[in-house]
């Protein structure tokens, strides 16, 4: 049901991993951390903090082990980070992370382009990986292009399903859909939250969503729908694809947040806090960015009414 | 139903009226006039071509003659024009404007700092055009603040549903509910849309939407999820609203027929053609526009595979 009165909703921020990767300017440690303490005292459940991937591969994100070892972790709030192999487990095991984020495409050609392996050498190392964080830290695998993939095109939801259900035997309950470069629409959403729920009631789904085309916000609408609870976002809108210059990035936090509380929804966040959160943004990353709520306010930010109105309705009346 | 195979939605333009009219620079008659012989060949029903207002109040349209003389009428397209009295409807008429739309506010604060009058004044006005144009050409009236006021805040549904009557009492069927300011959200939406149809079966309802708050697209689902068949919508997302400066204007065409292409609606419109029309507003209007599509490509605009992929793909297999 639309807007199902006082239901959690789960709203993870990926801004200072998926967003802050792709930004041509290295941001400061300091900023980042200074950004992450402030995103942590707004009520935000998760906060993905950072990549450890190898600082050649994603140079943006090469201060992951200060970036852990800096922050002020804020009761409550799970810090994830992205993990690619096993080197990076064990560096983020050392940093403290609570929750292992791994990454592989439903696509064999998204997979070789963006991780230079088979699905299936991805599968292996994804499992080495779950095998080392035993007891020691929660791990979700995100299914990149499970939507489409920008190269291949539609792809085969049996397929998407099949990669599911081997994550899910190799004893990873936490399962991203991802759509990785905004070609979700929402009929297609909320079919395959549903079809995902009803075959695997019990796994926790994430959907991690991008606006490229414009459909983030719906596409969430009909996830909603489908019963999901769980949705990745990202400060601002940052984030982004390299296929599609120009297009904005992830689902962007502060406009998802202030939806969900639109509709009746709770998700524990503080939207002023938030929000201010946001409009630091294009100062710390010298660029707009494509957040709506920032700029907007929020629907109930009213304006005052213009000062030449009184004598307007004066007038008006006067004349009957 | 999410993604109705095969229903008809239709789809108006308005960018030449609710788009242009807020343009700081003066857009040439002839450029106005290419625009919209261009959107005549899309196949999009409707296009709201001008206003007939005083040339002092909106400078930008002050050729509303020119542009009705100047443009090819496609067949099958309905050219509607916004007119704001008795003044405007008989230069509409002469003009062989299709269909006239008539705008009063639901909220009297926005009626009074909009049109100068207040909400009876207007209704009284608006019930003289109404009468002047009975047999002549198609009449609609919108009512704008439908989902909230700017200054006010929210606006009672009763108040909505008092002014739909009064309006339908006049003798007028078509009705536009307009989310001016954007400040509806999807749970309200599906609400008051379902509420109207109720109610009213019979009358052609059309929702005018923004996308200030991001919520452009997430409101047309909700409304589509409730039955609504008709959505105003400007090219390149064009408009806008002086209370949110820097946010997005309209619900942007060609993003909106491309969700509903995609979830399986049929919309008439040749999505390529539409593009091609929104990718000339940069250059017309000297500044970027907010529409995703015409940026990032439709999803099935797939992209070539990297040409290292073959030798990354070599690679990966020879290790096995």
């Amino acid at each position: 049901m639309l807007g199902d009165t006082g239901k959690r909703i789960v709203v993870q921020e990926v801004a200072p991993r998926d967003g802050f990767q792709i930004e041509p300017a290295f941001i400061p440690t300091e900023a980042k951390v200074a950004l992450i303490n402030a995103l942590g005292e707004t009520g935000l459940p998760a906060i993905e903090a950072t990549s450890f991937a190898s600082p050649k591969a994603i140079p943006a994100l090469r201060d992951a082990e200060e970036v852990m070892r800096g922050i002020a972790r804020a009761s409550g709030v799970t810090y994830a980070a992205l993990v690619p192999n096993l080197r990076g487990a064990e560096r983020a095991l050392a940093a403290g992370v609570d929750e292992m984020n791994l990454v592989m495409s439903v696509s064999e050609t998204h997979n070789l382009a963006n991780l230079r392996m088979t699905r299936e050498q991805s599968f292996v190392q994804l499992c080495e990986v779950v095998r080392a964080c035993a007891g020691r830290a929660a791990v979700n695998v995100s299914l990149a292009t499970s939507f489409g993939c920008p190269m291949e095109g539609a792809v085969p939801e049996a397929e998407v399903w099949r990669w599911v259900s081997r994550v899910l035997d190799a004893g990873v309950s936490n399962i991203t859909l991802a759509d990785t470069t905004g070609m979700a629409h929402p009929a297609q959403m909320a079919r395959m939250v549903g079809a995902f729920r009803d075959r695997w009631p019990n796994a926790r789904l994430t959907l991690h969503l991008h606006n490229t085309r414009g459909l983030g916000l719906a596409n969430v609408l009909a996830a909603l729908g489908a019963g999901a609870d769980r949705f990745d976002a990202s400060l601002g809108g940052l984030g982004g694809c390299p296929y599609a210059p120009g297009a904005t990035g992830n689902v962007c936090t502060e406009d998802l947040v202030h939806m969900l509380e639109a509709m009746g929804y709770r998700t524990g966040v503080n939207l002023p806090r938030l929000v201010a959160c946001a409009r630091s943004l294009p100062t710390l990353v010298g660029h707009e960015v494509p957040g709506q709520v920032a700029k907007a306010g929020r629907i109930t930010d009213l304006h005052p009414a213009p000062v030449w109105l009184a004598e307007v309705r004066a007038n008006a009346l006067a004349k009957g």
